[in-house]
């Protein structure tokens, strides 16, 4: 199923740890990388990377163009697996389903995560393009700042910060040094640590891969992903992205992260929304 | 399963067009209804609001926090089923998945519809609001059209419109004159036309029933959607609802349309984008 690619794409972390391996028809084994946490929780864009190999393997179309995936409980490192369920094939479409199972400490498999996605040919759309949305402003990669320019090491390791590329906006870090802004923006340079350009899979690991807007909001601890849908536009050109998150609507103890990936030729090639709960008291 | 509500809810044309019956553990039945088409199609607000109460008595949690639809095969006025599997309960929040069904011309089931949401106890949540977002500035009502407006009728037909109180502003009109904006935004008081207040379930049919934002780009022709993902954030006050929807991302034949609902003590209750097909020859 897999295509060449004009990218840098292959044998690099992302793909080793992304890869799933098919077990028998619309199952697949993965053991999930630690080398993907933050705190010790594998990052929800890495896991629905794994869920997406496992559907473009299952479906007649390779790429995912609109993925939803609801975190039912959390997942660990290690062993999991991947069911599939084609739902239908079209000729420019296929939908299918997919749920990550892994087994608790009494020996039961839990789900851990359920996906719902259509998937397409992004090489067989019309190239007219009329998009209004314009790039994010966003400072030239050399004035921004990584987790490597951070002052100290994250609390609770962020074992993710070193397979990822990341340049912030500074005017998005007033969290990093005890001055969140109060408004609820992200942005970032975006990259693979060992080079390996962007590709559909990897765009969805990168709408949920920066901090989370809260920070920013002043909000401390952990806002987990309850959903996320991601849209994928187009198939990125190599070189780094920006990813824009904001949120405008942090209330009841929930929030949403609008998440935009540009790619470098400026074209808006990804676009994310998720749900997460925000927990108000410090 | 249902509460009483402070709004005028119960029996009125939504509700009565969205009421399944229950046959057994996870299968309902309903008559959808020709009431809600436009140019003879089942408008998809209409039948994720059909899915949505099947979950809600399924589910043990009432309100539906967030909820993705993909549309498989168009939905044709008469008999359909709906089969639920809860996908996990828990203390705030569940989830479950749910598929509409109908019989073809040769007798076969056929699914038209799969959707996956979570669900949750919405007067539960905390009132603390520190939502940023602004309603939409749309002239008052008075200055607003309808359809009944209108200098004649949409070709095709369009049940839906009696069934919806729609008051459109004059600035997202042009295409209905022939001199469309070119921006991708539609905006609209909105409510129901028998008088129904709003609830979550209105609000699935609320960021679905306005016309398309590709009338103002200047498309002509229909805008089927793929899919719908709808974050229900707070039980909308009485009174009518402000709806704004915004398309940025008009490429490679699709675009997305976001859509806020706003009610009358000016919250942002309900967040929506859709993925849709756009045909862009005339």
């Amino acid at each position: 199923m897999a295509q060449a690619s004009q990218a840098i794409v292959g044998d690099s972390e992302f793909d080793r740890d992304t890869a799933v391996t098919r077990r028998g028809p619309g199952v697949y084994d993965i053991d999930l990388s630690a080398g993907w946490t933050i705190t010790g929780a594998l990052n929800g864009g890495y896991l629905l990377a794994v869920l997406g190999r496992a559907l473009a393997d299952a479906l007649p179309h390779d790429d995912p163009f609109t993925i939803s995936a609801h975190y039912l409980t959390a997942s660990r490192p290690g062993p999991a697996t991947v069911r599939t369920d084609v739902v239908r094939t079209g000729r420019t479409l296929s939908t299918g389903q997919a749920s990550l199972f892994q087994h608790d400490d009494e020996g039961r498999e839990v789900e851990r995560i359920r996906v719902l996605a259509s998937y397409g040919d992004l090489d067989t759309l019309p190239d007219d393009v009329r998009t209004t949305a314009k790039p994010p402003a966003i400072p030239p990669i050399q004035q921004c700042f990584g987790p490597q320019d951070a002052p100290g090491p994250v609390p609770g390791g962020s074992a993710i910060a070193d397979r990822l590329f990341l340049k912030l906006d500074p005017a998005t870090l007033g969290w990093a040094l005890g001055a969140p802004s109060g408004k609820g923006e992200m942005r970032s340079w975006f990259g693979l640590a060992d080079g390996r350009d962007a590709d559909p899979f990897s765009l969805l690991l990168a709408v949920d891969a920066l901090p989370p807007t809260a920070f920013e909001m002043g909000l401390k601890g952990w806002v987990p992903t309850v959903e996320l849908t991601v849209h994928v536009r187009c198939r990125p050109a190599p070189g780094p992205l920006r990813v824009s998150i904001t949120t405008r609507n942090l209330a009841g103890g929930f929030l949403e992260e609008d998440a935009e990936v540009w790619d470098s030729a400026d074209r808006l090639v990804a676009q994310s929304r998720q749900l997460a709960r925000a927990r108000l008291a410090d």
